[in-house]
């Protein structure tokens, strides 16, 4: 008796739930967007009452000829992870973000760089962590997904194996920038007794993108420069996959920016992904749920973008502002502020 | 009409599923367990047929030695992370398995290690990359999590940081093991003209420790010395946490080993855990569709030894064999060998 009953309630729970799918379906699902990017410059203590008219300008300004370009390639039906690669490659070369050209110094004063790349139809990825002569590391981590069996490389290794395959190098005073040179300088003057103190406003600062391009196909990439006065060759969250970085065309593709250690520990980018795949949570759910909710009760500052197979964009963050910008070909957002501050 | 059927039908399956849980609970679960443990020596082409005698009975001895030290240490109420520790450094201090003393030499002769740790409390992990001065990596991998702010130190960073917290270091010279030199000449002689080939039988080797305690704490912890032959200082899946190790007193605790850069990509630790938490699914069903599912459908190779908050024990490789061992302290295992082949 209990089967029998149990099996028609199935049936007609099976039937019911199919309407509600298709009725959220239709209302979560942006109409047939061609494609979807989102990008970041890092999240922080980032207040308008902090920043000058001039530098507000200059990150608004870059930020919208970096989606452009975006936009652009997408258009003209461009591969997810080359669009990643193009995107990360002008915000590396900025001395605006905390990633190949802008990064800033670790206590010694040199520049160590980490990066990874995903690729969500195969899920092949590439990362480099604590490299000082790659002039754009996402296209060292893009090296050595595509032409190593490996998928993290580090220090003089990762170095080498970049002038083995032929990715540009450059001399490491490249990176030297008079601006995060006396951030550097500050944090050593404010460093206490314990070596291991360190200033909030010196943990973040990275880059990143997420594409959904015209084919389907999803890719994720991030790059950084790591901590200010950072110590003992740390590695934060922005090379490891999982972590920092992730990308399925089953769900989603995301890149991570915040305290990278709490990224590592609860491995962010891979549990929005679980719970979209395991949970059913749609993307605004999953990031709502992590971001909003568990980071913040854990103690763990940042943000992330994320793009899901859809064509749904999220940007959470759960500091006073993140760098950051998105179009799906039908709408475009820029931003730098919080909900708290005026845009 | 549809909704009140639908919530009729709704309230029948909440006692019809409620039902059908307590019975899988019961069936399930271990009758109360006091505690428990699982260890690891490594997966891969591990097969009676090319074993000797002699090997067989020196690793089957320590396995059993190495679970008697968990199994007195728990009996006695000792901390999950403390056990995980003890039993780790035990295995670092065999020449039997690719991890501490036992290392696998890189392609310059030289040993580097790996290792991490997590606590399923408070989540707080720990991990070494890349180092060559460290006696047991796992004390590394501790001092990481227990005296900095960081998660992931990697190369000459982590030695400096392991002599200034009082970590035992030690002359690189003590890794040397005849075995494990011949086998870097063997893998030189194999070497094809493309630096990229890998003989699968050098990806493996690692050995781990996972652990459920009188107190309901879990914990996990992972060592190794890499793959033989290894180039451009890569690091595996071993020190990251969400690859090769994840502990959540919320799920279980894991510790992986295999061809470490799919379980990098498919975050399988995590994602272990995340199948749990979001899709709940029971141990039993995670090991199996990641293990036996998942990976051997893209390709990678290895296994897991994993503990659930319930005292659940599973061990599932998809490779020859996988040196192992488990205790509940009601029933024990040791094995060495797969289905295929008799243990």
């Amino acid at each position: 008796m209990k089967n029998t009953l149990l099996t028609t309630c199935l049936l007609v729970l099976m039937w019911a739930c199919d309407s509600v799918d298709t009725a959220n379906e239709t209302k979560n699902r942006p109409s047939e967007v061609p494609y979807a990017i989102a990008i970041h410059g890092g999240a922080g203590t980032i207040l308008k009452a902090n920043m000058t008219a001039e530098m507000e300008a200059a990150y608004t300004q870059i930020l919208d000829s970096v989606l452009t370009t975006g936009e652009k390639m997408l258009e003209a039906d461009a591969d997810a992870v080359q669009v990643v690669i193009e995107v990360i490659k002008i915000m590396e070369n900025s001395p605006l973000f905390n990633a190949g050209k802008g990064a800033v110094f670790n206590t010694k004063g040199e520049n160590e760089l980490d990066a990874s790349i995903m690729i969500g139809e195969t899920q092949e990825a590439g990362a480099i962590g604590g490299v000082r002569n790659i002039k754009n590391p996402i296209e060292g981590a893009y090296a050595v997904m595509t032409k190593s069996e490996h998928v993290l490389l580090t220090g003089k290794g990762a170095e080498q194996f970049a002038v083995e395959v032929g990715v540009d190098t450059i001399d490491p005073s490249y990176f030297y920038t008079q601006r995060r040179y006396e951030s550097l300088q500050r944090a050593k003057a404010e460093e206490s007794g314990t070596s291991m103190y360190i200033n909030p406003d010196y943990k973040y600062g990275t880059v990143g993108c997420v594409v959904l391009d015209q084919s389907g196909n999803l890719a994720a990439g991030t790059s950084t420069g790591g901590m200010t006065n950072k110590k003992y060759n740390r590695i934060g969250d922005s090379p490891i996959i999982g972590a920092g970085t992730y990308a399925d065309n089953n769900t989603v593709a995301i890149s991570c920016t915040g305290h990278g250690e709490y990224f590592i520990r609860y491995a962010v980018a891979h549990d929005i992904a679980a719970r979209m795949e395991y949970g059913n949570a749609s993307l605004k759910e999953a990031c709502s749920d992590l971001v909003n909710g568990k980071l913040v009760e854990k103690g763990g500052s940042g943000g992330l973008i994320a793009v899901d197979k859809d064509g749904n964009i999220e940007m959470p963050f759960n500091t006073e502002g993140m760098y950051r910008a998105s179009s799906n070909g039908v709408n475009r957002f820029i931003g730098i502020y919080g909900n708290k501050d005026a845009e």
